[in-house]
């Protein structure tokens, strides 16, 4: 290990050396070769050593027959944290496997947020036949969290938490820790509630705690200032909440302000890379990542993009097909006009990108939209002239027609100033009317682009070039 | 706010309702009023009661003039939490306006990582007059991690941490707690290290510590399997490890695994944050987020990937330009030609993207990369077939000419085929050969799509319409 330590990775060389955590290449051929083999004392002891993320990544990385044989052999041995590690196709494939009973089992094992993980895509039937092998106390706190709205911090909390009345003396606190068996496995921050009203009051970082003498009230160290998270809060919001205020646990807090459980950044940091994800597929039109989908699932989820993508094709070929007369006396028009398009549609696209994110990440102040257009304009003039006399010089030369290449370079201005604007203006005006920007920009973009594109290029041609 | 608590709030009408948290506008309007009015007093006033992450907000936000007032009036009273916060754009401005005094002041209220990520981006004249301001202590501590590589793990940690011998008791750990004063301000884990050697051996997350009692020796409830991390380690492995494990905090260690600093949550936070938008950006040919940056930065940096598109664009036109007497005697291949790259270009960024996107989250294991090209081969072909046919059937109807319609069908499958499978294998070869897919990929594909749709397109056409 020293050797590695000592040498920088160079950043090229970063996927060729063994990385020194993660699941091993050769773990998983020993087990795909011991399940092939039909060897499953051999796949449970390749297995159990594991960290459970790596198991996740092991399963999803099996070949789908081989996953089954896997699963099978290890289904009394698996640790329930695998599970809600997986990705949503693969975990479908590992629940159809196990039994009600082993799925209860894990559930009842796992935090409240986890289960709910779990439980929350599967379908009425499934679910309910899970939920009733799972003890009724649980079983309640999990219905209680599913009553929350999708991608609410009350479905991303979980409900253990560990709460104490502001008049105790840090020493009471330490005591009642170390005797009481009801505490969550992992927690960073001690609630305090009102003793009477149960009314959230303050918080305490276990290291304050630790650091205070026994005879310390905790209502003398406690922080009032707290973020309280609305259980009806939208998760997306949680993760910038933490972000921003580099949280690591928070409290959830029913309408009458009471303590109904707490989220911690494990889970906040699931969803940030999933948000930041989102925006990332959605922009390509990939609703969402379909690596572990099998071939129809992709075809068809793939299918309805490329189907909007050849509307707008078609409506940009309407255009070009009005000039179909410019296009048969000049056919040089046919062979540039596609650069026109096409460097409109990358100025937009990155105008876009920008808007987009911004939107997401609520960087849009009062008065910085207007600034924001305004910008993008400037740019879109600014590229858009610079390419006009780069292109319009080629033009001109290639077909010893200065006229043409004047009019590619007015085209060219005109729609980078286009591209510039709507990339701005179209995910803004979106967000606004409550479409999301992320999924339905691209297309308008592309649409406006071709189309302006053609339009000014070949339009400007028959007025000046015929 | 029982009220904004007892409705779930609908996803549409997010952006209307007045945040629970966050920056008001209304304070915005107030700061930029008072600022402009000269009103330093005011200013201060108004951002006093704000937190630090709503302060670093609020500077982003403001147009540049106001931005520099509001500065100057409150240089004195700025919590030094703002500056690690702010848009790199933005904090060089701020760190222009205040002096290096002032500066130093912050960087050594801050802890190390924080001080480290202000100071990396700054001018090496700059750095050492401000480091010249700060203890002696501080100096070294801040000036031995910025001795690691750029995005490394010793960039990223801090140094403070809290280490004990593995022979202590839990009840001598206590105490030691509350007598040090030299505490980080926020830790979730204490680590252990060998009495002789200063090896790290294990480690214990606080809330364990409250649960045990007093007269038990760490060595028996430490962790011992726990995740280190060594300083060299990528900024991006450090972040999917954390994501993985569910991390809080995790110690860093030197070549000699003596700990050196611990990585925080909240920092990585950060980190997957900007990997993820990075992966966002690059694939639209943003480098980086330019929201904060000026006009002419803008320009400059878009210009050099709407050149390098430019030079694809003209490479698909010289295509079509071999083709000029084709088009000059059937013109609707000039106007459908378009639909046919286009369609390409869109098929290959789906896959792209999700193959972009695999790599960084190293969701490759073996064997998978072989399973994935055949996988996006048969949704081209799939998603050609269906294409070919819809397209087939209007060009033909159209033009009257089924002619038509078969080539357009046959060059559809061919190019959506050709995008699936380079959509698939660009990423992959240049991740290998050490060049980040993200950047490079896009570009290629869209001339393999363009290049391959006008080729086979024009192609068939001269074979078999004339």
């Amino acid at each position: 290990m020293a050797d590695t330590i000592d040498k920088p990775v160079r950043k090229k060389k970063k996927h060729a050396a063994e990385p020194l955590y993660g699941l091993k290449p050769a773990v998983v051929h020993a087990v795909v070769e011991a399940a092939r083999a039909g060897h499953a004392k051999q796949v449970r002891r390749l297995i159990h050593p594991l960290h459970f993320s790596d198991i996740a990544d092991l399963l999803e990385r099996l070949p789908s027959d081989i996953r089954v044989r896997v699963i099978d052999y290890s289904r009394r041995t698996l640790p329930p944290e695998v599970l809600p590690e997986l990705d949503d196709a693969v975990r479908d494939e590992v629940l159809d496997i196990l039994e009600p009973r082993q799925v209860a089992a894990a559930v009842s094992d796992l935090s409240t947020d986890d289960a709910v993980e779990i439980l929350e895509d599967l379908d009425h039937a499934t679910r309910q036949e899970i939920l009733t092998e799972v003890e009724p106390e649980d079983r309640r706190l999990i219905e209680d969290s599913l009553s929350y709205p999708d991608d609410s911090a009350g479905r991303l909390m979980q409900r253990e938490s560990v709460a104490v009345a502001q008049n105790w003396t840090v020493g009471e606190v330490i005591d009642h820790m170390r005797e009481s068996a009801e505490l969550p496995d992992d927690f960073y921050d001690i609630f305090v509630v009102d003793g009477r009203s149960r009314a959230l009051v303050g918080s305490l970082p276990l290291n304050t705690l630790l650091r205070t003498g026994r005879p310390v009230r905790i209502a003398a160290i406690m922080d009032r200032d707290i973020t309280i998270i609305p259980a009806t809060m939208d998760q997306e919001d949680v993760a910038i909440l933490f972000r921003d205020r580099d949280l690591v646990s928070a409290p959830v807090v029913d309408g009458d302000n009471r303590l109904v459980g707490m989220i911690t950044v494990d889970d906040v940091v699931d969803v940030i890379d999933e948000e930041a994800e989102e925006d990332l597929l959605k922009l390509s039109g990939v609703s969402e990542t379909d690596f572990y989908q099998d071939m129809l699932q992709t075809t068809r989820r793939r299918f309805s993009w490329l189907g909007i993508n050849l509307v707008t094709a078609i409506a940009a070929s309407v255009v070009i097909a009005i000039f179909a007369r410019t296009i048969e006396q000049v056919v040089a028009l046919a062979v540039l006009m596609p650069i026109v398009a096409s460097m409109g549609g990358i100025a937009g696209t990155q105008t876009l990108t920008v808007a987009v994110r911004a939107i997401a990440m609520r960087d849009f102040g009062p008065g910085k939209a207007s600034r924001f257009i305004l910008k993008e304009l400037s740019v879109g003039l600014a590229n858009g002239v610079l390419f006009a006399a780069i292109m319009g010089v080629i033009a001109g030369l290639w077909f010893a027609d200065p006229g043409l290449g004047a009019v590619i370079a007015v085209a060219m201005v005109l729609n980078l100033l286009v591209a510039g604007l709507s990339g701005a203006m179209v995910p803004f005006l979106l967000d606004r009317r409550g479409i999301d920007p992320a999924i339905a920009s691209p297309v308008i973009l592309t649409t406006v682009t071709d189309v302006i594109g053609f339009l000014t290029f070949l339009g400007l041609a028959t007025v000046f070039l015929l």
